[in-house]
């Protein structure tokens, strides 16, 4: 059975032209279900030049791609994000933190349902501080939650505030994790994942250019998360998962831990070890992927 | 008289090196006097393109470059932000909301503080959604205002709500509009700028992926904001009117609107116009930056 995304906002209908301006793509210039009709998999990330490098390695794993081949930046005429296209993967980058992300999923959200896609899966697969875990290991999201560990993510909207519910799919959260044993590379665990709106005092670091609290009070709050469920921190996941529920599209967030946040705050590692670290959510996305089309 | 940057975070100078991740500098690799020791101005904006272009605009307006000369990216370390440098002046991209421009500026403020710089001034150039306004024309900000029309930024810090306020330095605001008065070539207020946490929902727009209010709540909505004195709308100036209070600099935000939102939703004027829109800003404050190093 074929499942739609389904767009929450009956005004759409009524426009003639829909300008998707952050991605420089709209519906008067571009053929959307020609140019991604065929889209079954959107993997999303901060950073667009590691969109980039999982599009190259997603091709060579689905046999699509040789090593040197070159994907163009299907949003090359704007910088404010990448997308990248091979086969049924969309890969798109984000930028930091939650407005960001959720800009670029609203004109996704438009864009599938342009292009008349079905059956979408999407995944953020991203970096993030770890609470009591061994730096490299992996955390699958169970709930986003926000900085009072509450699985929620608050947005006011024409100066009210709205509530929207954060959890995230628990049968593809299985799926993920079934995936990580068959793969067998690298610590993985589903836990909570919570959503700040800053990197530094919004996670409690020492280390940013204002700090008002002690040493000691970080820690209490850190342990307090941790007891709590989460075992890692990052600033997407909240909008991500209520938009994908709003959405009706299935979702998960696999994401590194790049350091544990109850042995310090600044991400001091080579440059070599954290590029390994950040191909780890690739691997495992790889292989579901290739696992759902039947190339495992 | 010295005014040094003040750096509200008294576990700082406990620690032997800074690794400033998202700028890929570090204290304990780069030399951040001789690098950055000679700033007097720091010009931050959205996008890495639009930085570079005017680093290269401000270089020929002060004498110190040609046309085609190349300005190398600061932080090629890294995708996350892209910085460039030309004499006094600094150029550095923020990304979209208030999370991604606060990352950069804790970053920032600890560049400035390594490097030992003093009397800095900052300005962000933006573009945003105007209200009432003919579209290009520029907003100088009074006071950034949250989607309730408060002057204040809220942040929750180890799970406590704090609030901030966000008035912009009030000399440095009427210095630039004396000197819009005097290029004279585009309409400039002075006026309040809302920030939210979301372009599409956050803004009232009817044209993004969820949408659950009506066009007559919407523009209730907007003139509301008009009659609380909001002249345009953006997603980062409130954090960084807060940072430039607690840090001592003196701030201002410089934005050109890239369409009156009493009229509509969609950015669809021509890729040309909005150019030439974007560069607005660019020319007051390169314009300012000239007459305070007495080249006017």
């Amino acid at each position: 059975r074929e499942n739609f995304i389904h767009v929450c906002n009956p005004h759409l209908e009524k426009m003639k032209e829909d300008i998707l301006y952050h991605f420089a793509l709209g519906t008067g210039t571009h053929d959307f279900p020609a140019l991604f009709g065929d889209v079954k998999f959107v993997c999303v990330g901060g950073s667009a030049s590691r969109m980039k490098s999982f599009t190259a390695y997603i091709a060579e794993e689905l046999g699509l791609g040789s090593p040197g081949d070159n994907y163009p930046n299907i949003c090359a005429g704007t910088d404010r994000y990448a997308m990248y296209k091979v086969g049924p993967v969309l890969s798109v980058s984000h930028g930091m933190g939650i407005p960001s992300i959720s800009i670029m999923l609203h004109e996704l959200i438009k864009l599938l349902h342009h292009a008349k896609c079905s059956n979408i899966t999407i995944i953020r697969i991203g970096t993030s501080g770890g609470i009591g875990l061994e730096p490299g290991s992996v955390v699958i999201t169970r709930q986003s939650v926000d900085a009072t560990f509450k699985p929620q993510f608050e947005q006011v909207i024409l100066g009210k505030t709205v509530i929207r519910h954060t959890d995230l799919d628990d049968q593809l959260t299985k799926e993920l994790m079934q995936c990580s044993k068959e793969i067998n590379q690298f610590n993985t665990v589903i836990g909570n994942t919570m959503c700040t709106l800053d990197f530094y005092e919004g996670q409690g670091r020492l280390d940013g250019a204002i700090c008002l609290y002690s040493e000691e009070e970080k820690l209490q709050y850190l342990k307090e998360a941790y007891d709590s469920g989460v075992r890692n921190i990052e600033m997407e996941s909240s909008v991500f998962a209520a938009m994908c529920n709003l959405s009706g599209v299935k979702g998960a967030v696999v994401c590194v831990t790049l350091l544990n946040r109850l042995e310090g705050d600044q991400i001091n590692s080579s440059h070599d070890v954290l590029v390994e670290y950040q191909q780890r959510p690739q691997k495992l996305v790889g292989y579901f992927i290739k696992k759902r089309l039947g190339k495992v």
